[in-house]
């Protein structure tokens, strides 16, 4: 009998302790009310139909998929973790480890229907430090199939479009009236903040491909919500007037309860789907009188200006800030298009001001970049720090889809593969005065230094330096070296 | 004795694993050094009447304090998801998990004396996501009883201020001068960052009503700070003249020690008291010879201008940001008031460009907003993440007091109560280029869509979406709906 | 054996509860990759010479690396409370807990060789809320002994040069060519955001001190970066172009492989070293025909235009921020100079506008400020919190070196010792519109209150109140105070 105490003693003990350490768990899980947990259970107490039960047992599901978040993110970690030394190994997932390269897999997928669908990209979702300065900023992707109609809508940022491929039509909404333009391979279009818009592929077998950089509206400083506000549109998926109570619809629109409701029912064609081609011959574009159009101006292509570099390597055009007929005045914004011939390069070079968000829409190649190494210091310690600069190799395959980042200052070249031409499209913001300085080619800064300068950096006369330094090409090089395949490990350069 | 050995052994072990677990508990309590806990240890010090005793039990006391807030924390989160799912279903505290609408106790009291106070929200201290674009700006409301005098202050921060209700004077300072202004209600002022400042209920009864927008200085993007530093005054409440040292207020103000001191010690009145009639008339504005005044602008009254909109629905008044006379120029910012007529409401309309600040001063209503639902996907996560965007319903009751905000593009309602009129004014701010635009009314945006787009977004004739969508009446239309009350549960809207 | 039965159960017990606690510890501690690590673990996995054995034993040790820091912080944190109580009693460590104050121990160590250092200050990696207004701002410190060059580099942030001390010479890199100008004491020289640059000290014997005002370019919003690119220059320290792959360089520069690797092997004299006279001849700048010169602006000297307060106990030069040929219009920043007589002291005065960063160059003294005492209430709470206003007093001894940030609106002083002038300069960012405002002096804000305004803060005759306040003197007095170092504990004033 006293044995039996001491067992039960120690049972409960034990339990005592699991129940001390599990509250542990629990009060550390607990830290922050989730917003994304407050959310679920106030839009419970928001359905009308439910009664109290119902909202108890809504409830309680909100917090049972808050949990199980919760545990899969955590498995997630663990499984990361245990993967990148895995894979890193089988250097399969080589770009893991790369905040400044995102490809398919860190796209969400906002709309995704039988006739299209749309990427997005929210710069400020990536948690890393050394993204700051593109925090504001997002891209979202457009794929379209034969005419293919995406219904009307608004975002609350900039939008500017570039039409990657394919032939659009784009429409946008004044108070009283909508303008409508043709959208070509390489035009930029502004959608000031808040417009309401649709868009249509007009040709009936090719895709239509729209990138968009968005951008906060009003020189505000906030990250952009790349989710769009359709408005007219059904119920599944929803229009934003869904949003309202059934009274509240009612009065807007003067009609009797559930009028609008099942009028709005009836549209179950989802955001993106085919039209007819008698539809799209009533959306195509009235001829304007006045070469200035209406509210909106017109779309501008990027390949109307002569490009700023062009050789038998490569050509890059350029369009903004200061462009007034761009419609990118007051953006602080320039976009850009380099087409690198096959077998080519772009020299190495950096942006003096604007940092650089980079599509790849067709071929393959290389990215590399120069980044400052990351210093080791605690910002705790009391003690004084000490670093080395040292520079930090940045690489990674590109391919169509592929987006990478260049901040300012840091010097990156682009090499298409041998077998296809690489076409990038960028949007260069905080472009204002910007200057693109190079490393090597026809104009290069280290070329620009005085005799006594290079003699003394390089500690090598000057003419020796500028037989390094010198070369006729600007800008765009071949890129003609020895094939090494049999020598490399873990990268294959081409 | 063997069993009483392994009985001491249980115990051994139950201690060692309750000692570990506790020690990770610490562990986990005490992962930063809280700025708040560096601050008050760092007061103690600068008490020069303290030995080193002394200050040694002042920096107890202030760690006391921390570990008590701490406790007094984590009961609070407990508390508050037991209420949460308690109230829900009582539907007491609805607002409970909306992180854009504000009461009464979401304010700080800054000030709270017999004659009159001022309560303050920082949009800076609120945590959620989705306030990102609000971040930067602060709200401050004076509530001044008859003949009270708000001691001389400035603030860090650009001040904009609306006379809600009453009758105020406002002295603020030059370097060799003070000019005043009569303040009636609606008038607004704006007051540079940095000018010192004064306040006056110049009514013997009735209460002055001050609401103002804080926003930093010279385009700054920082949280603004909304205490005040108050230069004259006493020693309970302090004078900013009192965080100096003896001898520096000895040398700066050429007075022998503490005879500073005792000057300021001998007003106790608080920051703000009843002043007599006789100081009053005393700060009566001079008539200013010259429209254009001093140095600063005179208040400009925000029903000077006609209504932006206007019926016997409702109206609403704008003021800015090109208004030079208002001197809300530079600023990129909007002041509106609205007046709903009882039993009428606003149209679902959102704002292109701005992100507005709302304060209701009068009355009671509803308000409802569409905000896109948040996506449940973890950025952590690498594979493709999908989400369907839904509309979030939020909505409030509004009674005075009540701020809500509204982003950007998000559409929203205002409805009025049966009963009294529903009045709001609103701080608007990134108000450039910004247009109101409207689902419902006379000029309404689905509408103004083209025939074809309107037929294949809604897959019905333009005919049958115009029977919906046309209507006379712009921007407030009446609220007439049935009363549903016995079929509702959880909120009656009326 | 039903005794060993129980004893093993015991133990099982035991060590799953172990097991239970330290996964726990496990799961907190590994809540994050950190992007150090993953930094580290890329940057393994580019070393080309390292099979795959030698990639795993790099990543391995990128593991232990990482987990010793952890530690360390940990062990530094505890070290520090530790600390902290042990010292305030001993007042050897004032300063730990002023956020405001930056000492030597503060500054990173860029670059350290026997000819020169830099020492850089990021104020975004001050964790305090308190100085947000900063986070954007950065300073380095250039120190360079007699005839020291610092090889070519540049920086991604726009650079505001202020030649504390010595004799240099700057050139600075357009496309084609460079453009050289002295430096003299005073000197002030803005280099665009990416310009290549080198640095030169003409002097034989004298050092040259730089200090430098880092911020981002084009009006954007985010933290600088105080590493710089440095363009040619050797393999250790690195050059920017060792970061590409021996491929492009080869291709880049039109080279044989390794060509250019082994050129740039040959500079092994570091980032700064010592140059012979001869080349300091070749550096010398060239008359320039037009008073325009090149690209850029010359440097202007902060001591061409009248003080704007100047006195027998000090003097305050100002630069900016619309003196156009300055070259800082643009940046909304001003430069400021302080020279303090010895036994002297500047008013009790605040900026409206700007956020100061000071920099101690010359003499000893100290430094008060009054700072709004954070409010302790917790914003989870949602009961009303409350607080009342208290001044905070932060003070600090300051030396040559010392930095100091006094944000928009808070009063402050400036001591100098009885020993030697204090001379202190300051950039001053957000400068638009701002005006200096004093408590103390000849134009003081309590003055210029009106007179009942006078009467009814002090609850004293407006004449009294003249009597406190009013001075001939401006800005700068005496600060001619009795020795109590006697009675004093903790901190002796002089």
């Amino acid at each position: 009998m006293a044995m039996k105490t001491k067992l039960s003693l120690a049972i409960f003990l034990f339990f005592l302790l699991a129940l001390l350490c599990s509250n542990l768990a629990i009060a550390i899980g607990r830290e922050e009310t989730d917003p994304e947990l407050k959310t679920c259970i106030h839009q419970c107490k928001q359905q009308r139909q439910y009664d109290e039960e119902d909202k108890g047992i809504c409830m309680d599901k909100c917090e049972d998929y808050h949990r199980m978040k919760q545990e899969r993110e955590k498995r997630q970690h663990q499984h990361q973790r245990e993967h990148e030394h895995q894979h890193e190994r089988e250097h399969e997932h080589e770009e893991d480890e790369n905040p400044y390269v995102f490809e398919d897999r860190d796209f969400e997928t906002k709309i995704d229907t039988d006739d299209g669908r749309v990427m997005a990209l929210n710069m400020f979702d990536q948690k890393s430090k050394l993204l700051r300065n593109f925090e504001n900023y997002g891209l979202t992707i457009l794929e379209a199939k034969g005419h293919a109609f995406v219904s009307p809508h608004h975002f609350d940022s900039e939008v500017i479009f570039f039409n990657v491929k394919g032939r659009g039509i784009i429409g946008l909404v004044m108070e009283d009236k909508t303008e409508r333009f043709n959208l070509e391979a390489g035009d930029i279009m502004r959608v000031p903040a808040g417009t309401p818009m649709y868009l249509v592929n007009r040709d009936e077998n090719e895709k239509l491909f729209v990138a968009a950089l968005h951008m906060p509206p009003s020189s505000a400083s906030a990250p952009v919500n790349l989710e769009a506000f359709f408005g007219p549109a059904g119920r599944d998926p929803e229009s934003v007037l869904t949003a309202f109570s059934s009274k509240v619809l009612q009065a807007a629109f003067k009609s009797p309860k559930g009028k609008l409701e099942s009028f709005l029912d009836e549209q179950n064609k989802g955001r993106i789907f085919k039209i007819q081609k008698e539809d799209l011959s009533g959306l195509a574009p009235k001829k304007s009188i006045w070469p200035f159009g209406g509210q909106f101006k017109n779309p501008f292509n990027i390949f109307s200006n002569n490009p700023a570099f062009s050789n038998q390597f490569g050509s890059l055009f350029e369009v903004g800030p200061s462009e007034i007929t761009s419609g990118l005045d007051g953006l602080n914004l320039m976009l850009t298009f380099a087409n690198i011939t096959k077998g080519s390069m772009s020299t190495i070079y950096y942006n003096t001001n604007a940092n650089k968000i980079a599509l790849v829409i067709d071929g393959e190649g290389e990215f590399e970049m120069a980044c400052p190494h990351m210093s080791s210091s605690s910002s705790h310690s009391k003690q004084r720090r000490s670093s080395s600069t040292s520079y930090q190799k940045i690489n990674a395959r590109l391919r169509p889809g592929t987006v990478f980042v260049v901040p300012a200052g840091h010097p990156f070249v682009t090499i298409a593969s041998k077998n296809n031409n690489l076409k990038i499209v960028c949007f260069e913001v905080n472009a204002q005065r910007n200057k693109k300085l190079a490393f090597a080619g026809k104009n290069n800064i280290v070329s620009a230094l005085d005799k006594t300068a290079k003699k003394l950096a390089f500690d090598k006369s000057a003419e020796k330096v500028d037989e390094i330094f010198k070369r006729d090409e600007e800008f765009f090089f071949p890129y003609d070296v020895e094939d090494e395949s049999k020598e490399e490990h873990g990268r294959a350069d081409e």
